[in-house]
């Protein structure tokens, strides 16, 4: 018998309707034999409507009263859902977050610690589908602590492997993961299978199907994953360890990401001397500035070189801020910035053991006469900063490239 | 210092600029060296929105999951007042209803059982202003459970009873209680200060300004209540076991109660034998039909004799469907009903060292033609079933002949 955690996005609570479909979803799971629990975010646009009366009472606010503020959602449709199933003849029941999830950290963006399983597992014997509310638990003083955005997918996932779940499915409004994004290449493709390390690149891109906190999470326990269509029958997408059997056979390449939320920051002229880049990255990351891809090469025999790194967007001016007081100390000639560009990667098991995939991606770009502005790589993903202007063209030029093109 | 619990209901918390004004008279409260503990109702029209949902979810739910969602709201004020007060400067923090509240009984209207007195304790030495939800607590199996509509009053009266309080302040969207209906007599005047007894017998027949239960609450405990409006600086009503000092000049009727949710029924002809009443009365009971008035008297040496009572309106159907069932048993001529007719009562602790008040109060009726249809009477109450289209009549004519209109 199959022991599964489904969860539900804000999409498929989002009024009595829907939340009706996704209790009969929930009875046909527990009605073909699985051990079902059910883990729910809160209606579509309910917790932006809390945040929002949050920010209205206060601009610096307790992060623990915020959380006592915006947990209330999950619980609504939490009690919601387990009504509309027993009145179906499931027998169902609620149970709160601070009954079972443990967390700790930061208010606001709590980590979970622990699942109290022993009631869930109480609960089956007696037949019962138990619904928990996502996105929240207890901290250690005893006060409700929730997960960050999207931080119900990280419930469900820890809820499954408290419970030693054989997998968590998690239903939204996509109905799967995609090669890309579709808005981009209308020729994207839905995936079967992907595998963590794959699924986490994505997401860390812009790919943003499941809260990435989850994926890791997932990861870190082997716990399968599959993406689903709330609203549709469809099988979606398996998110695994490791790819086997048919899955193999798949490109090895998983996608294309693209991510617009780069701006790109150049030192030139600085000593080609031991811990230069430490000079400048370090500040960076004191302030908590995000920085990526970090490119520094000297030119031979010169004794100067140039430095260049992106960081988010948003943190663009707050980063020259930190860089510029700090110019004597650093020593450079020129601090060139843009924040016109953007970065297309391709994100793939097959690169560790094909160095030839980097390859055909810099030769692909190279033939549509894309300049790259700076290159960095891991283990399973390759990534350029290119002009803005150029991602869209990058994107699909890539797509078609790997094999990834529906109907290809 | 005194110990004071502040309970605010929903329209007070309808919105953040109220929010910030019932902040602002929580920090005044304590800066003016008082230790306080708020209690709060969920923003006006927000539990409706909540039981509807419910409704609209299954027509018969579960009414532990009806309490899971509909405690939310709560929750959600009890948050923002709490950030809202930090805001001002308050060191405050907001307290669960499952963490203080222990409750047993029916699901969606159960009862309190005991407060945790410690934890508000403990803040308290901490300097803590504690904010507690209304409505809810927790009951014996780890269930949220919410106690009945209007149900914050109780919480309040509750908490302050756990914590000692020297009195409870009701800030409610009225600025106290008043002799009748201002509606109905524009004259009607506030009062200074009513007895628990009275208030309980004029919330009773209509004066809805606290939840009944609350009232009881605080008699049984001896627990001070001020009645105030959330809206303006006014001194309000004083709820206390005994009228002292000045208020012993107070009018021995503190005020006239209106009721129009009063339907009759006469039995013709039943048989002028014992037990004659119970064998009507106890089926309505059984039924869980509330009788109200009930008048029989027979006719000497005839035999036979009428029986007269009222129930409410909305069970007058179901009341003579029980009786028809019975006829062969109870065996009377005629059953006779009415539901265009009012109760009218005069209230107040005068009532019972005083007997020439009821007279008083049936000839002023006389006076203007108003016919009785019933009458009962207890320790500090009169009432009069009259014509409903005499009711407003009534109330006037008697608001004066008992020197409560104002400025009289």
């Amino acid at each position: 018998m199959p022991r599964i955690v489904m969860k539900f996005g804000g999409t498929s609570m989002a009024g009595i309707e829907r939340i009706r479909h996704v209790a009969e979803r929930v009875r046909r799971e527990a009605a073909d034999g699985a051990e079902v629990r059910v883990v729910v975010s809160a209606r579509a646009g309910e917790t932006d409507r809390l945040v929002q009366l949050c920010r209205e009472a206060t601009a610096l606010h307790d992060s623990t009263e915020y959380d006592v503020v915006v947990a209330s959602g999950e619980q609504v449709t939490a009690g919601l859902l387990a009504m509309t199933l027993q009145n179906m003849g499931v027998n169902a029941r609620s149970f709160m977050g601070w009954q079972l999830v443990r967390a700790s950290g930061v208010h606001g963006n709590a980590r979970v610690d622990a699942v109290e399983s022993g009631m869930l597992d109480d609960a089956l014997k007696s037949g019962i589908v138990a619904v928990i509310p996502g996105f929240q638990g207890m901290s250690d003083d005893g006060r409700l602590a929730t997960l960050g955005r999207g931080g119900s997918d990280t419930s469900a996932v820890a809820i499954a492997a408290g419970v030693k779940a054989d997998r968590c499915d998690i239903y939204t409004d996509v109905d799967g993961v995609y090669t890309t994004d579709p808005r981009i290449v209308p020729k994207a493709r839905k995936l079967d299978a992907i595998t963590f390390e794959e699924m986490l690149e994505l997401a860390g891109v812009g790919a943003k199907v499941l809260q990435t906190r989850s994926v890791g999470l997932a990861m870190r326990e082997n716990l399968p994953l599959r993406v689903l269509s709330a609203f549709e029958d469809k099988p979606g997408t398996r998110v695994v360890a490791q790819l086997s059997g048919a899955d193999m056979e798949r490109n090895q390449i998983a996608g294309i990401a693209a991510d617009k939320n780069e701006a790109r920051v150049t030192l030139t002229g600085i000593a080609d001397a031991p811990g230069m880049v430490a000079q400048v990255i370090s500040p960076l990351a004191d302030a908590g500035i995000l920085v990526d891809m970090i490119v520094h090469a000297a030119t031979p025999n010169s004794g100067s070189s140039d430095l260049t790194f992106t960081v988010p967007r948003a943190s663009l001016s707050q980063a020259i801020a930190v860089i510029e007081q700090r110019k004597g100390t650093i020593g450079f000639a020129e601090l060139i910035h843009d924040d016109a560009v953007a970065k297309v990667s391709i994100v793939g098991v097959g690169i560790r053991s094909n160095p030839g995939l980097a390859s055909k991606m810099f030769e692909t770009l190279a033939e549509r006469k894309i300049n790259l502005l700076a290159v960095s790589s891991s283990e399973i993903k390759v990534s350029a900063l290119i002009a803005e202007a150029e991602l869209d063209l990058a994107v699909r030029v890539l797509h078609t490239a790997f094999g990834l093109d529906a109907d290809a």
